[in-house]
């Protein structure tokens, strides 16, 4: 078939092709599973055949990306032949000419199955509709929620992606960065996939913010001796104890992702040196029976307690009582030699296959029957339901689906002792909503811990709740901001937009009869004066506050009809009266960008990858040039520049990536900017002036404002101060901490 | 030696005597103690020959009271025959001819010594001097601080005593009973004597309220059967468990103590029906080996937890770190099968019976090098610490020492590691001065796991507390805020009086150089004038406002000076210029009743056990006729009458049981007193109508004010009544009960 003799270089790339299928076939076999060696086989030849000649844009052959996600689900998340192949396959359909039917035909149902999946979810990831990603995330809910593997596999592409992020374009880079940050490492949580996630998570980060990334990764390494000889000293006598009782154990220390370490010094507003919690211990046993695992658990306990010093709080029992994830293992904190907190992690071998490789560990160990399988039917119904009842606005939509992915978690109990597991701030009204939809409309009250409460209080991990209902009660608008889970939100708005749609439907009936009774026609004219007398945008608006008695029509009303008809020409076309609802396509107010509200106009500040002219800073988040920024295309061709670490930003990367372009500031810059800064320290005469003394003498900056508020000897101060750039402020903070008394000064929002 | 025949009372007395006296040997003999009943049966014969003829107010031979204490210290304290027979000799020096000497030449160096110690704190218990209790106390705590068995004999004799109460003046025993209350029973706990201080408190309490104590013990005994068949359902499958596992253990339910019980009632106020944790379940295993018991806790715990569900939050590992008074456990709590949480204590029997009979039973165990018997160490340095520096006023010293009597405490880390015990609540100025004085003389602020914080912060169990120091800080007086623990209380007091007589020292150069520089001769007069000019009560006071620079003398003060001398004859008296200090004996300022506020005359309302007509209702509780109340009789002859329950009235009876009068409310009153009552429930349409027709329709009762605060569909209302006495208070708030949205009312005080 070849139509010439296959060149060094093809050979060469055969060659590599084929060691590392023969890689992963060297992982499966080492695997658990029944040994299926022929179809993947087979998978493989067929994938190889079809993607012939493709490259990627790394240049590589394309074959090497299925053959890495297949080696991802194998090794990585412990998946079996069934979703090899699928994984081989899984661009076939995509990006070739052979279809769904040629696969189920070669490799049976399932496989076809899952190969769908993945195909319907594949494109338009960065496609230029603003909703395209939610549609298509919510897709490839619906898939998962059919077979999980779909998502699983998904996961380990994206993994893939990330891995091999740094040949594709920049400007492509850190939008994908942003999605995966936003919901894909969620997701990789919820499922369990812990070592995933936190991958996912770091290589994210590292395209975000480059820098950051890479001090903090020097930092590690610098302490990494140090960090060693306190592990060692630690660990010793515990090893020696343990090593007696003749138990099979491996214990380690693993240092915290990058990411993570980041995330503690941005949300504490601390330099590295004091993320003092760099570091926790893993003791890994092999028990002699499965059944004694949580036996050995609490020896190992013992053992250490009897060593070091416990946090009497601190105590986690992740063994008797699993994660909604399905994570068990005991935490323990104990007082190190070095006078630091460490947290001991005590696992046995199948509990730390289980929280590295998420659920499907489990499905390997067969636990058909205990919680944790049901705790993921449970999420995935909940899933599904949600998927039932969409959101019409495409950004709630992706922020609730959001919120089911909690990675904090509280046990609460019925009145019967039933356990129920929530996110972490959910509220008694939420409660309410997990025990029965109905529960939650009809809502009166709560009794937590036998003790009266409102609907809006937030619930403890331990908290007994019984909710106290009424026939006559029901949904009310402000209930929205009392709920945290995805289903009551979902539930409780579509009940409202029910409620909703009845007022204004009364308020329809109103007005006509009205019309009616007072001789006057049913025209558009007729709306538009009231439209325009109340101020109100649309007709709907008009109808429910007409509905809700908020607007009455009297005396006044009749004169305002009466009077001659002026100028409302525009409105004809945009409110058809009565009949088809529709209103032209526009884009919902929620999925515009949240911010509108710009600080300054900063045009020749910036340059992006595109050629825009129009920049201006957004107020959220108050960037400064040598901030990692990002820039939102509006729809009046306007820039609007973010810090890349922006909540705000955060939403836009997951849901406008075709908006946004890669903003640099220009170096030449002689503009000052507004920045704060936050100054903690102890009390004492001429603090102050020392303080305002550093900040005048500087001359890159200028003082816009210093207020200082003191209280049993400490004071805090907030200092707002015009500088050209972050280094200005960075500097500025290191002068103010010279002062003796001052404890820190640190850049924050304002 | 008889003078006649023994007639028959006497020889049936005899026989009495002589088995109880055979009882305690057995007792004895039972014991692990080594087996000395020489001395001990030569004691009895002693004391018997020595207490000969004397009865107690019941009319039984006094002996028997010795014997009793001798017993309780035996058995239910633990302690050996030099304790039996000091207890049994406690009274002899007290109430016969016979000397110390005496008893040193019978039975040795160590028992007199005792007996010495019992004898110096048995007088004036109830004397007639206001501070003879507290000073009564101090001896106390330094007979202790010599040997800890005085103190145990002492509280064998103190539970006699509270046992044969009921003997006891009906005037006498409510004051006995409120002493018992505010400093035996919290020794107790102190001493870990948890039995012992249980039984003291129940004791107490159904002295102080008998109609209180039999409720809720009959509801106790109401509650039994419903409250066995569950526990049974709960037990059942946890033994059966633990039989499979060979161990020998033995399981029960502990309901708690009325006292507790009704505490709860009162803390939380809800009717008994609503407290949930009546019961506490307590597993007592015998480990084969000793060094197993902590391993075998977890193993109970891992089998419970595999039963019943956790609660997350309330694990206490009391095994691996022990409270300071010695107690050792596993606590968890779990939900049980009728949905409400259980409390599992595990103990082995070695800490059951620490647990039980505090640091007496260590010794048995002769654990000589542990942490517990450190921690007693260090308490009772603490306590001699606090005797060295003693506070001027008796009942500042009082409340000063019960601080350190506390029930909760927390476990806080130096930045080293080292574990600090201290009482809830303590702050960073606290954590400083158990370190060392002088880190709390010059602490400016402190960083609480690593984060800076003032010197007030209150301390979390777990904390890592970094203090700050300069040295030019200096005790300040509002510190005295800052602090809980009596270490810190003690030191800081005496460093500010230190502070301030240097203070007076200089404010008085500065007056004296005045007087010199201007020609004023340093006359009492002069003195006066200024005091009368500034309206200062002493010499000392206006010194140290002029070392304070509160007060500077200038042109004004000559003219003042300058001006004739009129009406200061009463100051020639009080206030002796220069030399000697001593002003007359009074009673201090704190040693006087803390509320001299009345509420209302109340003659007519009230009578007592003397015959004082002068009544008046303390505005500290509101009595309302109904109340539990008791009378301090003021040095204008003046009844207050308080609640018994009330806090000032607790301080009274542990310090000026003389000044204290039993009061009855008179049955015939027709007058009207006002009450608060606290509404809760669900906010609707109606409710407040509701409610203020039944309480406008109750005949009895007068609304004075009614305030509402609604929230989140919940309110809360705050009733004030005029009404005739408690019960119809009862009866109004059992009435607003029945409106259906209503779900607590009780009454408050103000």
């Amino acid at each position: 078939m070849n139509m010439s003799e296959p060149s060094n270089i093809e050979k060469a790339e055969n060659e590599m092709i084929e060691r590392e299928f023969q890689a992963l076939l060297t992982d499966y076999l080492k695997s658990n599973h029944r040994k299926k060696t022929d179809i993947i086989e087979r998978a493989f030849r067929f994938a190889n055949e079809a993607h012939k000649g493709i490259r990627r844009r790394s240049g590589e052959p394309y074959i090497l990306h299925p053959i890495a996600v297949a080696r991802i689900a194998c090794k990585e998340i412990g998946l079996g032949s069934t979703s090899i192949c699928s994984a081989l396959l899984h661009d076939v359909v995509e990006d070739t000419e052979y279809t769904v039917e040629d696969i189920e035909n070669l490799f049976g149902r399932k496989i076809a199955q899952i190969v769908a999946g993945l195909t319907k979810i594949s494109g338009g990831i960065f496609g230029d509709q603003a909703s395209a990603q939610a549609e298509n995330f919510r897709k490839l809910l619906l898939t998962m929620s059919e077979d999980i593997r779909v998502i699983l596999i998904k996961m380990a592409d994206r993994l893939h992606n990330m891995r091999t992020l740094g040949s594709m374009l920049p400007s492509k880079q850190y939008k994908i960065a942003g999605e995966t940050l936003y919901i894909y490492a969620p997701l990789a949580h919820r499922l369990g996939l812990f070592a995933i996630k936190t991958e996912l998570e770091d290589l994210s980060f590292k395209y975000e913010h480059p820098d950051a990334y890479n001090e903090i990764s020097q930092k590690i390494a610098e302490t990494e001796a140090n960090r060693q000889a306190i592990y060692k000293d630690f660990a010793a006598p515990i090893v020696k104890k343990l090593k007696e009782t003749g138990l099979k154990f491996e214990m380690k220390a693993r240092v915290k992702s990058v990411y993570s370490i980041w995330n503690k010094m941005q949300s504490k507003n601390i330099p590295f040196e004091e993320v003092y919690d760099l570091y926790a211990v893993r003791i890994i046993f092999d028990p002699d029976k499965d059944e004694d695992e949580k036996k050995e658990c609490w020896n190992i306990y013992s053992i250490i307690t009897d060593i070091y010093k416990l946090h009497p709080e601190r105590i986690r029992d992740w063994v008797s009582r699993p994660k909604a994830n399905g994570y068990r293992a005991l935490h323990v904190t104990v007082m190190g030699p070095d006078g630091n907190w460490i947290e001991v992690q005590i696992r046995s071998r199948k509990m730390d296959d289980i929280a590295e490789r998420g659920f499907a560990a489990h499905w390997k160990y067969k636990v058909g029957e205990s919680d944790e399988e049901s705790e993921l039917d449970i999420w995935l119904k909940t899933i599904k339901e949600i998927l039932e009842n969409p959101e019409p606005n495409a950004l709630d939509f992706l922020d609730t689906i959001k919120l089911n992915l909690f990675a904090s978690e509280i046990f609460v109990f019925t009145p019967k002792g039933e356990l129920k597991t929530l996110p972490k701030d959910a509220t008694a009204l939420d409660f309410a909503f997990t025990l029965h939809s109905d529960m939650g409309y009809h809502c009166i009250a709560a009794k937590v811990n036998h003790k009266l409460v409102p609907i809006s209080q937030k619930l403890q991990s331990g908290d007994q709740v019984e909710i106290l209902t009424s026939r006559s009660q029901s949904p009310k608008p402000e209930w929205v901001q009392f709920v945290t889970t995805a289903k009551a939100k979902t539930r409780l708005q579509a009940a409202l937009r029910k409620d909703r749609k009845a007022i204004i439907a009364k308020g329809e009936e109103i007005f006509k009869n009205f019309l009616k009774e007072n001789n006057f026609a049913e025209s558009l004219q007729n709306i538009d004066k009231l439209l325009n007398h109340y101020r109100i945008d649309k007709k709907d608006e008009l109808f429910y506050r007409l509905g809700e008695n908020e607007i009455s029509l009297n005396e006044n009303t009749k004169k305002l009809l009466k009077e001659k008809n002026q100028n409302v020409f525009m409105k004809y076309l945009r409110i058809p009266f009565g009949g088809n609802n529709k209103t032209p396509q526009t884009i919902e107010k929620g999925d515009t960008c949240p911010t509108e509200k710009i600080d300054r106009k900063a045009t020749y500040l910036l340059k992006d990858d595109g050629n825009h002219k129009n920049y201006s800073l957004a107020t959220c988040c108050h960037p400064i040039p040598g901030d990692d920024v990002l820039g939102y295309v509006n729809e009046n061709e306007q820039v609007i520049v973010h810090k890349r670490s922006c909540p705000v930003a955060m939403r836009l990367k997951s849901s406008f990536g075709s908006r946004l372009v890669s903003t640099q500031w220009d170096n030449n810059i002689i503009e000052s900017f507004p920045a704060t800064i936050q100054i903690k320290g102890i009390d004492h005469v001429g603090v102050l002036n020392q303080i305002t003394q550093i900040i005048s003498t500087d001359l890159a900056v200028n003082i816009r404002n210093l207020s200082i508020d003191a209280k049993d000897g400490l004071f805090t101060g907030t200092l707002s101060v015009l500088v050209h750039d972050a280094k200005d402020v960075e500097r500025l903070c290191n002068d103010i901490k010279k002062v003796k008394e001052v404890k820190s000064a640190i850049r924050i929002d304002n």
